[in-house]
């Protein structure tokens, strides 16, 4: 009989202890531990932001769920992790002890490397946290009624851009619908190379597709940036040259802003000798599987890999939903294998599909590998992928509120992708 | 009884007193005064230019129309107007007096800014007046008959960039249909700081459309371009770059070529304190009505906006058909108001909507308010483009002969505007 | 009775007997003088290259079919060319004499110009002869083996850029469909001044079309790059400025190249003075015919004509499927007539029209003339081109098995392209 702790209840997790139930025999126990009583779908969070959605319409409560489906339940948060002791402390002291733990905790926000970052300031917006969301809604609804300029972007070594595009087309349609966009000059401020780079050094011919994009809603940029501070409604950062060198510093004013932090590990495992590298992301084999703690596996955007290329101002690349699944589905596998006294034979797919939504329209990334150049490699836009989207929403919650353990990118988003790039071949 | 004057029979005039006509009873006097005896549909200019109109088949006769629908008409053209004493004096002398006047010139064309330009000197050839258009006919037949090098553009603080590129792309068509295109390299010569700016800071994505179809017709290009100077099959122009610096001096002959001027207020209300900015275009509240003399409103090309930001070479913004309608219409509401003793209340449209003729094809611009950033942003190309100006131009002269009132923008343009955007949103 | 000698057995020469063969009365003598006892459809070499075709599949014996059909044929190659005596001196001492002669021999190769190139070196590949494909072939099979980094381009002085885009295109597509495309950077290495420029400045928009496409296969790229030499795995070349200035130098490791060279004349006709130019290419007038011997003429690759403009690094302009054929057939015309004692009259038409394979889709350019600004200038991309260009190969070779004289691109692809524009211009 073994014990398997899951850590983090976020869309890794949560997908994680289901798999984990359905495949296990019930005398094998199946740990949640979470740092709140509700699974957010982080994915809805920028729809939050403008008012789309309300929390309560894209959170699922855990504790009965849990109860119901045979699988322990922790909302405490961990404090620290004890993997010498094949334990974990609880942030009420408590312990938690396993045979076998999946780190799937996403990752901490480093707003503090850039000073006057993030929501405890006050200044800067985020769309990380469903918390953050309804902040920045409260901003935002401030922003309607005394409207002026927004600066949307990411901080120097951010690895996930996709949602500061997310939040800079939905924000615009909104406004448009709210007819009050002339009245709210936009700006991005990128450390990426070009637009569309998006961690990946773009995916098809991206930096063409997102220009003409920004262009076309009169969203200007900046790239190569690295922002540097940021005080009540003014933004300070450097531009660099292709080199590198400084070019130029900039700062513009704003009324409402949303900036993607740079992620690290969270304090619960940082600086765990042989379990993270600097940055506090958890190390691992092709197996999902920690090369010094081997009963550690990890899943999700708290694992590390290494980014695309060097680039002026540094960014990471990211991990998308298709990616998360496949080394979720990877795990339960090895897991499964181990238990049984095997050695683990899975290998998670390595492959970006993503859907980035722009309010009435939104672009399909689909990058076979990740890192380019890449075997297969797509990118198309269309109104379609916001419904798609959408759908994605939908599906998720439904599986988390039925304990389904279907993958839907692999189901859904690869076939509809699939028929999609058939049609366009056709023209 | 009030006796209400137009000045300046162009597409703003000639749509205004048919308006006001039409709204006013009988007893009030509705007056015309234009400086010549026919009314020219003047975005058929280009057209005239290459041989694809006679001035005949867009000019119309006013003096039996205007008779014929009760309104007074003077053909002699205003020497300077007195709105202290509510009259103007004429080019031959006489004077009319007025209780509510409405300023309807269109521009003077600020030729004299760079010397040489304009068909005066016989270097460069104009398409802002018919006769200008047929004397530019001429100067394209010998073009025609010894090809060289055409350069086309605009000057310093030009605000009405679109018949620059109809020039352009019309040339280019028709040159193409006579089989010497090969034989005629051409140039774009414009203080626009990007190609597809307009004065507008494009709409939609213009920039990547137009400068990829001037790549497609091999048009070659200078922007941030401030001609100097004209003379006999040279013209000159200092090159700036994106801080205002001088990047380079060029020199270009040519065989034939059209520049845009700059446009002014025109002489007859140059200079009248209150009345005009210091380039003589009539101040006007968001009534069209002058602050200084309230019973003076003014309607199109003659009226004073800002321009859109500034640019390294100075640029205005253009008033297009679409503003100029909804204006007249505004103007008819709000002077009708005063003859009844009420205050205006009636606002223009300050939207642009503009059909921009290729020849063979066209752009459709959008842009939702003026300025961006915008509420709608929308450009189309299509032929469909081309078939639409050309309707457009069968319908006003059919409604400045049969003195009909309805807007086309507003009844036709937008609503086939509102169905192609459908139709591409589709895709 | 006259003896007529077509020196080259390529897509031109074998096109000339037959077409003189047709046309002539069975008294005068064609005679074909090859290198080889084969004929190789040369743009299906790149297919070769990486085994979409064995060169039996796109080679053609010429003995029994020279035979079959009248025609005396040589195989030898000629040593030199002695117009002053009517008669060339074949590789085996023996000689040929002649009433007419029609230069087709294709270029030679300069791989020279560079120290290291081409296929001799066995340092970089070549698509150039169908036994340099073979080798590429090979050379190919080792990389898919061990892949890593892949060069590919053209030298200074290169004038037929397709092949050179045909193959990152093809290879690209190649290595996706063997799943190790992510294992092998590729990168561009050109002379022309921008991505699409093709040595002809562009044909349409092929600059935003080729930089798109290679985005989209991360396919990265130098442009104005000298390549300078070329050792085992390594390729120098130096990158110009807009001014022709020097801008970096830079070093690439590959483990496959294919580097197109310049062209030059052939041996045969090399210096000889009134015949060629000081690269080797054959001096024609309007008919194709030299003017210092009259008696011969040229077509094909082989003569000089001058480059589209100058080109920071220098490049030439290409002679395309559709030229060869109208040359062709002009000579044909002019070669009856002077037979006849009537002066020639008849001229090629100086048209690109070219179909650009990517193994999985491809662009159609059209370009009349060949030079721009010009009367038409067209450029398509899609599925339909791969197809086309395989029916080209088809029917070319059963042209040459049949000895048919219907010219390919006059009767089939123009129409088809015709179609293919009239649906586009319908959108």
């Amino acid at each position: 009989m073994a014990r398997i702790v899951v850590m983090g209840a976020g869309i890794g997790g949560i997908s994680q202890v289901y798999e984990l139930r359905k495949q296990l025999r019930k005398s094998h126990e199946v740990v949640l531990v979470g740092d709140s009583e509700r699974f957010e779908f982080t994915p809805s969070n920028p729809w939050v932001a403008v008012g789309w959605r309300k929390p309560s319409q894209m959170t699922v409560d855990l504790r009965k769920l849990m109860q119901k489906h045979g699988i322990e339940f922790h909302s405490q948060g961990v404090r620290r992790l004890h993997p010498a002791g094949n334990s974990m402390e609880l942030n009420d002291g408590s312990s938690v002890s396993y045979d076998f733990l999946v780190i799937a905790t996403g990752p901490k926000l480093a707003f503090d490397e850039v000073t006057g970052l993030g929501p405890d300031t006050g200044y800067t917006q985020s769309v990380c946290k469903t918390g953050h969301a309804q902040t920045a809604f409260a901003d935002f609804e401030k922003l309607v009624s005394n409207p002026g300029p927004v600066v949307i972007g990411a901080a120097a070594s951010a690895s996930c851009f996709g949602p500061a595009y997310e939040y800079a087309f939905i924000l615009d349609t909104e406004l448009r619908k709210r007819k009050i966009r002339d009245k709210v000059p936009m700006h991005f401020v990128t450390p990426e190379p070009y637009i569309g780079h998006l961690g990946l050094d773009g995916v098809g011919d991206t930096k063409s597709l997102m220009e003409s994009e920004f262009r076309d809603r009169h969203i200007r940029w900046t790239c190569n940036a690295k922002i540097t501070s940021v005080t009540d409604g003014q933004i300070r950062f450097t531009e660099m040259d292709e080199d590198g060198k400084e070019r130029k510093q900039h700062e513009l004013p704003f009324r409402h802003s949303m900036i993607l932090p740079a992620f690290k590990g969270v304090d619960a495992v940082f600086g765990i000798d042989g379990l993270t590298n600097p940055r506090g992301f958890i190390l691992i084999d092709e197996f999902q599987r920690n090369p010094r703690f081997p009963n550690i596996y990890a899943v999700g955007v708290c694992v590390a890999i290494p980014p695309v290329g060097p680039t002026p101002v540094p960014t990471g690349a990211p991990k998308t939903g298709y990616m998360i699944e496949s080394m979720v589905t990877a795990t339960t596998h090895n897991i499964c294998r181990a238990i049984d006294g095997k050695e683990p034979d899975t290998r998670a797919t390595w492959n970006a599909v993503c859907l980035a939504d722009f309010g009435d329209s939104g672009v399909a990334f689909v990058a076979l590998p990740q890192i380019p150049p890449r075997n297969t490699n797509w990118a198309a836009r269309g109104k379609w992928v916001h419904l798609a989207k959408v759908a994605y929403e939908k599906y998720f919650l439904h599986k988390v509120r039925a304990a389904k353990t279907e993958p839907y990118y692999e189901k859904t988003v690869l076939k509809m992708l699939g028929a999609r790039r058939l049609k366009d071949a056709k023209q």
